[in-house]
């Protein structure tokens, strides 16, 4: 598209969502509830329409010759559909946050000031090839009140349309504006550029998808972002850990699901325990054929490939563990505050001082004693809901549930104050 | 100073910063409250050493031509060093909000997990010639355990490097690494502009200054900013206005101080109250010669000059107000939402459900009912400081005290829990 028609689109799609923005703003529960059930009726409803335009992008796909696993992440059926719509229904039975009194207080100026959550606003979603997160995005924005453009990725063009499309008619069914939701119809590179620069219409930008694509986003966009990242975590074996639990995580949390950013990529073990250990857990872990590359005291231990500098850095989402042997806990601690992408780490130790100095100083979102990392997720944390995990330390750190949606104000009651 | 100059200047603070982080996030309240009134000690104690420098920065502005506002904010006295002291002092007796348990809870899987409030980590300042700026920042930093590192602006460079040394020596006699604080010796446009994209050392970014200064790190930075801003305030008199009240507020509002972002600058008055009280409120601005700007009607009323449409969107941060007649409590809702700039609004009304329709519907940090928009101020809040006003949603909103400069870590208890 030239650039004339893409900022004349970017215009009237942000323009749209923010005359939505206040009549969003203030829906009540009941109302929000209401759409949300109605939608997911409509998805299910709409499933063959759905699925047909799923099939076009799945046919684009398959001609330019797009993998497996990226085609199966793109293929919708009637069973994922209605997947989509128990989402809608889930969402729709979470208390809501909104207009809930965070804290009250009165200050010696006799002002009763209330700090009340609110809406963000307008919410843009930048996304890849996974046509379910369209409907998702929708719930949980819906949900906290607010507007939600989207971005998603052109190979689940089609089928974005097509549901953004039975999400709108809803709206409109049931009496709230259609622009609560709205996908961009183009998209071009230049267009997502154009879209991380408009700073007028979005309050927030969420980027939902690959390392690449959250890098991306982060260096260009001018709109705040909700960084939601990558996760190099790693497991530190204490000298005092159980080392049948330690087996039995680190298999859990290295191999239970691979391709997820609260997998363990990175084993941390004392030297003390590293001559039990090392065997026992590999002989587990031979169970999945993972691949061990450890530094010189790991290789001197039994049998692994040598890992370079590079690995330590490394998110393999693959069935591959790096091994680090160290003398001491703060050992242990420095290397994982030195390699870590700030997601979730954790110590297996029946030493308790060991765990909360672990808990304490090791930097990450979400640090654990004796626990498998895969637990860093929403849904496993109670929030009953997920828009990301983030890895970054403004606004929302860790598993974003509805509150993550949000931000405040001040209300504010006088009697007719002035300043002095 | 040359490119390649400039990136070895930066990588190498930000390197320090980084290092000094670990240390900075675990130190006790104790030992910080002991380096803040040590800190303090010993700015009064170098006085004579500070004023010097002062002094060559005040010759500088000078003999440039700097105006006398200016100038004055860039004088320091003794007076004015005691003031760094004493705020560095109430800062140390404030509560320590790092380590606070925000919330826990069990999930079913049997996890403990409790929220921690934790550093951001390392804070950037960009901020301009008020050098007591200097030592707030620090102050407020340190408390909550984070490195910063200011970059202040040029006229007030050997100012602030006297006052950075100091804290920096008092940070060495304490045992504490003197990178918590570092200062930007060289204040180009290009350093600056490097520093903004320092994503591998810095955490956040808070911009302190004019609305230009704020609008450049915004567009340029790649760091997580959070803009504290500029205020468009308006005060809404609602046809059930106590007329006495809404004078005594608006003069306030308007003429207590004129240059601060939360002072008043527009009008918005109920049609049916207009002929009583426009006349009554010119009067009692009178006194402070404020020039009024109206629409059709409000000229109509008494004379005064015509608004224009820039003057909507004006913060005059002068003894001008622009004045707009409504017909309704939902067109001043719509005209505010439509200029403001989400700092600070405010209704003088006797009708509780109009005060509440006001407080739900306006979209600001701080909205009022019935009293001076000028409270919006973190010491008039009550927090005891404020680092900023935020007129962002995300992650802080309105006045920012210490726990703006913080963060939150999950930290999580398990017994062997691996996720099926």
């Amino acid at each position: 598209m030239e650039r004339e028609k893409v900022m004349e689109l970017l215009e009237h799609i942000g323009r749209k969502a923010k005359e939505a923005e206040p009549e969003l703003r203030i829906l009540s529960d009941e109302k929000k509830n209401q759409v949300l059930n109605q939608a997911a009726e409509a998805l299910v409803r709409h499933t063959q329409q759905i699925l047909a335009a799923n099939e076009k992008d799945m046919e684009k796909g398959r001609e330019k010759g797009m993998k497996a696993g990226l085609l199966d992440r793109l293929l919708l059926t009637p069973n994922r559909i209605e997947g989509m719509a128990e989402g809608l229904r889930q969402i729709a039975a979470l208390p809501d946050p909104i207009d809930q009194i965070i804290k009250e207080h009165t200050p010696p100026n006799g002002l009763h000031i209330r700090q009340v959550r609110v809406p963000l606003g307008v919410v843009g979603i930048i996304y890849e090839a996974r046509p379910n997160v369209t409907a998702d995005a929708f719930g949980l924005c819906f949900k906290t009140g607010n507007v939600v453009v989207l971005r998603g990725g052109s190979d689940a063009l089609f089928s974005n349309q097509a549901i953004v499309e039975v999400l709108r008619e809803t709206l409109t069914t049931c009496g709230c504006p259609a622009a609560a939701i709205s996908l961009l119809s183009d998209t071009s590179r230049e267009t997502a550029a154009a879209f991380m620069k408009l700073n007028s219409y979005i309050d927030v930008l969420i980027p939902r998808g690959s390392a690449g694509l959250i890098a991306t986003v982060v260096k260009n966009s001018t709109i705040p972002v909700i960084e939601t990242g990558s996760g190099n975590c790693h497991i530190y074996v204490d000298e005092d850990a159980d080392l049948t639990m330690a087996t039995e995580i680190i298999y859990n949390a290295k191999t239970q699901r691979i391709g997820v950013c609260n997998a363990c990529e990175s084993l941390v073990v004392h030297e003390k325990v590293k001559d039990v250990f090392l065997p026992l857990l590999a002989e587990k872990l031979s169970e999945k054929e993972v691949e061990l590359r450890g530094d010189e005291r790991a290789c001197a231990t039994i049998p692994m490939k040598a890992a370079k500098e590079a690995d330590w850095g490394s998110e393999y989402l693959d069935y591959i563990l790096s091994i680090k042997v160290v003398d001491s806990l703060s050992e242990a601690i420095a290397h994982i505050n030195r390699y870590n992408t700030g997601h979730s780490e954790a110590i297996i130790t029946k030493n308790l001082s060991h765990g909360e100095q672990f808990l304490r100083e090791v930097d990450a979102a979400a640090v654990y004693v004796n626990a498998s990392t895969r637990f860093t997720d929403g849904f496993e944390f109670g929030f009953g809901a997920e828009i990301g995990i983030s890895t970054q330390k403004l606004h929302a750190r860790g598993p974003m549930g509805l509150e993550a949606l949000t931000s405040y104000k001040y209300q504010i009651y006088g009697n007719g104050q002035i300043r002095g």
